[in-house]
């Protein structure tokens, strides 16, 4: 894998290569690949990707993969057809450890997340995950951010 | 206009009839006509919608269309630079007197929804429109709906 830009999250970086995921209704183009190399491969969906692709939309953390879609991947090299791995990632929020001692939670903790503006709404059920390798970043998938009118950057408030 | 099937809210239906919505950045093909016939054309697109059509995503309520963007619609007989008219739905609840009168509000009030489940959240700024024209329903956009994990038919929790 080449590297083609880093991420926020220390480590993590998108990669010049890019697939196809070909599911039994549909195929996504062009699908940017990220690193570093995991375990199991993982396939991040919207709910509307899913309708498209034809698999089920499955909400889930990110490496809690068992008895998910799978999904064929399609290369410049050839394709593979990935067992499962494909998940709508639950929402999540990144934390540095002392972004957490500040905030006053712990890794696995579930918080609520409110968002002003003309699409306001509160996110219930997001995760917090804390780590010394962590900056601090909410994750959204891009459905959940254009329902509250959100763009990268944007501030929002956490509630206990 | 040609009545293909009504809707939910009595007397509103969607056409036979199909139209290519062409934007500066992209087209999206077969977009179903929703009648009666209203005073103005309105074009109700979600956030991505508005990015791959390649206009500005402004959320109005309905009818609201003073300044927003324009889009060209492509029919089987012809094309009409439509000048504005191009909105992202804010949400609302359809609601009869009747159960505006059980729920405690009037129309144009402002109210939140809670939903349940894995991708629980309340929504803010839900806008409450009163008639005996209406049908108790609530209406989010795809995204919105997916955000939160809603099928049609779910029951949601109306807080004031």
């Amino acid at each position: 894998m080449t590297r083609f830009k880093d991420l926020s999250q220390p480590g993590q970086y998108a990669c010049e290569e890019r697939v196809d995921a070909v599911g039994p209704k549909g195929t996504i183009k062009g699908v940017r690949v990220l690193g570093p190399v995991r375990s199991s491969t993982q396939f991040e969906i919207s709910v509307s990707d899913a309708f498209k692709l034809g698999v089920q939309p499955v909400i889930r953390n990110s490496g809690d993969i068992k008895d998910t879609p799978g999904i064929k991947l399609v290369g410049p090299k050839g394709e593979v057809e990935v067992p499962e791995g494909v998940i709508v990632a639950a929402r999540h929020i990144h934390m540095h450890t002392s972004d957490a001692e500040e905030f006053g939670v712990k890794d696995n903790d579930v918080v609520r997340i409110k968002v002003g503006g003309p699409r306001g709404l509160t996110f219930d059920q997001v995760l917090v995950r804390v780590s010394d390798k962590f900056n601090l970043e909410m994750h959204v998938d891009i459905e959940e951010g254009n329902a509250c009118g959100v763009k990268n950057g944007d501030l929002v408030e956490l509630i206990k």
